[in-house]
């Protein structure tokens, strides 16, 4: 179907004297005229600010530990590198309405209590000390582990560990709950939590499909389950291997669930570990919602928007809206594990949801030679890379 | 609150000479006055024909064995002892709407395929070889495990074993099916199906609270999830009993649950399994809904309705609906586990759920020294036995 | 497909004098052999005991108002005349598990409140006076006006009319109650409610596709509106007459809804009314589920099972679960209408939904002479008199 | 509590050499230091952008009237004067994430079909000929009437009177489409649709709390009904007012209901009518979420944000998200009623509803001397005004 602002059905009105004074009248009223933005606020096709990114671990890795000697954690609040989109930095979004962020806390260390509207979540990069509380359930996390801290819950993290800092990367829908005007925040009255004896208290009642008594009774509209350790989900990924020929667009991949709906972690944001089996290269597709990604094991490349990026073990891109993208294991006998979470529960709760496969070439973009850093403007948008998407 | 039947609010009509004439009048137009009925069915509180029974698999297992030799598997169908509650004889279920039976399988035995309205469910309680393809996927299942053929799935089972038949417990909601006029019942066109080649297909795709890629395209209203082995089962059994203080009434008890909704496995019939620790001995409580209870390990007693059964591994007893009911590990240094199926998802889905707890004597009834094998009438809906109740 | 007994996948076990000692072996233990009752048990299609059944209003009347005089309504608890399916004497059914009854109230009387797990409605036949008081709403209901009584709320109702008697129609849930062991009963401690002070108030607050304030907070599982009068439903069945074809099986048919949640009015029962066009004759299909009737508008036959049921205003009639039933408004200038009710939503929630157009002569099953009044047996299933059903 | 930037649990990090170098080594990478931002993006509380404003219909609707002559409508696309929020001209919004327009269409004129991600809806002020095609179903509206264009739908618009022209308001999310970066907007390949015969048809059959034949296949998250006529609604109210005290903060007030499923109209929009008693004040509330209201009968004030806004028929004015606010009907004899929309339904998806009750003065802001036609900064939060909000 054609795409072009000057057929019919599209604002194609051009400016005269006249018009320009009747543009400062209705200004004056606090108004506009609606032809003047027609094509530019409904556009053909989603248009987003964000570009595609990877940020590598080894450059940040420095400048986190650097934050360390640099600001106290009680004047910090958190002591976060965070992820900026070129095109976002507004909002402090990494992607769409997404932030994210790599936290440090030395050995010793912990902050003291909040919460807020945002919901967060977190995906640990290394060491072992790492501890969170959330409502009151204390929480052990090592390397590769995922947890959330949902909206409203109060939280407090740490390490008490002795082998060195622990870096793990936080997750928020800060932008989301900003563009929303639906932003709280509160420091707890006491500073800290008292939390229950039992650490990782939910890790313990949800497993093999069973829900505990008393599940029947949680009513909040997250997951009671608070965090999703690496070697049972590493396990399932590679037993649903065995089962399944996976995604076309990302190999095995399972998204982490509230084990009492069958939903996702929260109503904001989504969460996916994946597996590229040695060598594995999926095809493209694009969907509404954006995703930010986090290699957790391998080395591989994406292509985004027809921008190649290579990662390995910590790195983090994202995948703005409706950009075309396929993954690359380049491994060929180690499998490949992405770690993402994306805002996918918004776009399904708002009837926002649209996906397509990559019609041309096996369902691969042609592959550039060069490989991207960071690209700018309608590049990103996969509709000038990939011509073939609007015809 | 008094519940006497010749109160103001209760039918309270003698008969005349010109009533009985009336109601011949009534009679003869297929009607009736409900006045002579009303009590009976409005009962103040849930007037079950069931009452409580033990099986004892010691006595049930020759029998079942008997008829390895006694019918073919081709003639029979499926060969299953049943078991049938005294007051349910019409309608052959072992408690309110529910079917049970103890089914043997020979080495080497395979069944025929169907499928059928009413919904089933497995307990596997000796026997290696057992295996059942549903819906074309075959399913290994061992001692212990938990399996569902849910309503409308093609089905056949069969023992591929070298070390002797094969008894596992069938759980179906038959009963209930005719009670509402709703069976269907069909051969399979080829009377087999041929099943995919990956073995417990679902069990590998379901597992440590991820749900795998195109689960949000299920749409059936069971679970994926065919089968639940025992060891994830116990081992999530004891993390709870870690984390959690379970039940007052069950101890450590955890429902089976469909992943993709976190419902029970079929919209029929739920199942439990639950762990009672070393000399435990839970509350009474009651409730609408019955149960089918069958002891997985160890020992123990219930108290059920005012009588005594002892059990030992592989007994199977029944709580008709509204029964009083309590659970005592007699162990004092094991664990004992009740493998437990029942139609709580229709009392929810028909707003007929309703739950008490025993209000004296700490919760316990008066224990009587004599155990019963069965009773029957009144004594079985625990207003005789615990006056209290009703009082 | 082939539906017969003899066929591999039935059970099809002769008796031997060994078998029937084995019999009497299993029986001494409350078990039985699954092959003695399998096929009568799971049969090929539903087998209800229920038979088609009209009753005569004319016919009933006299005995309804017999009633008046012969029993105080203090003494009956509630003055009806139940109508009984021949197959279903032992549950006081009118077809399946739904119980319907006439109900007189003469001119001043008021009956005791009480709140029973069964649900409740009404669909009134004559009389201008009555009214009922739901939860301590009053509700004033006139002829072919709907209301219900939801499972557990408390009720009374009373004739404060001076024109004579009032005659509604009841039905009620009374036998799935009892088939699911769930009933309560309980006579109101000051035996009247006091009731608010606006009459009708649910009527008032609910209408025209608007939901008033602090219906988000409505959490129970059936409608809050609670009566449905006659003239906006007719005129909502005309308005929908001009914008649609309707059902090919039933003409222009809605259902009663709850306004909160857009489903069935109660979660055991729900409601319809239908119009026919003037001369309409539906095509005939059969589903799951029970239903009775009730000619509220007009006259003209209805075949169900082969068999034919004339009927005018007043008259009530039922079609058990599979058979095939077709309508027929006989009058070429006015249109009719049947109100009717079932037990669709226990069919929807329990996934035991089936439905199927007769597939023959145009959809019309081959229509009988006679008329007939009340049929039992085989014939009620539409098997018999429609052999190409089953072949 | 104290809500202090200076307090432990909030960023207090000052400025140092160091720190700037930092940061420019940060930045270089395409990432920054949270707490260089944390404060401003996690707020104490909502910080909207937009303000109170409110249009008034007779400045606006001359200037409306001249986009007539002014402006082709196949130039156009469609001419509208759009209200734009003085805090958020970048995204043509008049509070939050809404956008609102006043369209006019001459009698004759027809525009071109075309359907968009964003969904509208409409709300008439004056004229008696408009028409809407909505996925080919005709709809004639006319003054105050409400109508959805929901997510997706092919629409076009126009204009068959003969006394002159139409203008209606229209109401979409568009800005919040944008923010999710889910934009699409298609042009009709025909450039109109043909719609069916019956014109209202969905108006017809969604009636009086009767769901038609065909509604339980309705899967689409929008409501059928895509028309509600202003007297059934007044109506409604009215017999609401009779029998319920309504809300404290809004009066008399309803929404607009999708009838399959008692929830909102669409997904990302609500809808509400309420009516103010003569003379009636309510009482102030907040909550997260932002409205657009039109001044639908009489005339009145509201308070926002502790501003002063005097309003008669056809003004339109908003409440930004956190804004305290509450509604005077200044008529002593006659009901005012205000029509509104919302984003509500968003708000409740991603679990950030939020309300508060005004905690002073029985419920009432200081009323200012002033009337107040735009505000910005602070003074919009409430916070200013109403000190007591925060402390």
């Amino acid at each position: 179907m054609e795409q072009d602002d000057t057929m019919l059905g599209r604002a194609r009105v051009s400016d005269t004297p006249e018009l320009t004074a009747y543009y400062g009248e209705l200004e004056a009223l606090d108004a506009g005229a609606l032809w003047t933005v027609a094509n530019d606020i409904e556009p053909w096709y989603p248009q987003p600010k964000s570009v595609p990114v990877l940020w590598r671990y080894e450059e940040l890795r420095p400048l986190v530990h650097k934050a360390l000697g640099m600001v106290k954690a009680d004047d910090a609040g958190r002591r976060v590198v965070m992820l900026v989109n070129p095109g976002r930095k507004d909002v402090s979004a990494a992607a769409g309405l997404l932030y994210t962020g790599l936290q440090i806390m030395g050995p010793g260390e912990a902050m003291t209590a909040h919460r807020h509207q945002a919901a967060a979540l977190r995906f640990v990069h290394e060491g072992t000390g790492a501890w969170t509380v959330v409502d009151g359930q204390k929480l052990k996390v090592g390397p590769r582990d995922f947890a959330i801290t949902p909206n409203g819950t109060w939280h407090e993290h740490g390490n008490d560990g002795e082998d060195g800092p622990v870096i793990w990367q936080d997750g928020l829908d800060i932008p989301l709950v900003n563009a929303l005007d639906a932003g709280f925040y509160e420091v707890h009255p006491e500073l800290h939590q008292t939390p229950g004896k039992v650490v990782n208290s939910s890790v313990l009642q949800y497993a093999a499909n069973l829900l505990p008594y008393g599940s029947e009774r949680w009513s909040r509209p997250y997951s009671p389950l608070l965090a999703y350790p690496w070697e049972p989900t590493y396990e399932a990924l590679l037993g649903l291997a065995e089962a399944s020929e996976g995604s076309p667009y990302d190999g095995i991949i399972a998204e982490y669930t509230n084990p009492v709906t069958g939903g996702s972690v929260m109503p904001t944001m989504g969460a996916h570990m994946q597996l590229l089996r040695p060598g594995q290269a999926t095809r493209a597709h694009r969907h509404t919602g954006s995703v930010i990604y986090t290699a957790a094991k391998g080395h591989g490349v994406s292509v985004i928007a027809g921008q190649r990026f290579a990662w390995r073990q910590g790195d983090i891109f994202c995948v703005p809206s409706w950009a075309w993208h396929e993954h690359h294991n380049l491994d060929q006998s180690e499998d490949a594990c992405l770690f993402s979470f994306n805002d996918f529960p918004v776009m399904r709760s708002l009837g926002f949801h649209r996906e397509e496969a990559y019609p041309d070439h096996d369902g691969h973009q042609p592959m550039p030679a060069a490989t991207g850093a960071a690209a700018t403007g309608a590049a990103a948008t996969g509709a000038a890379a990939v011509p073939t998407a609007t015809a």
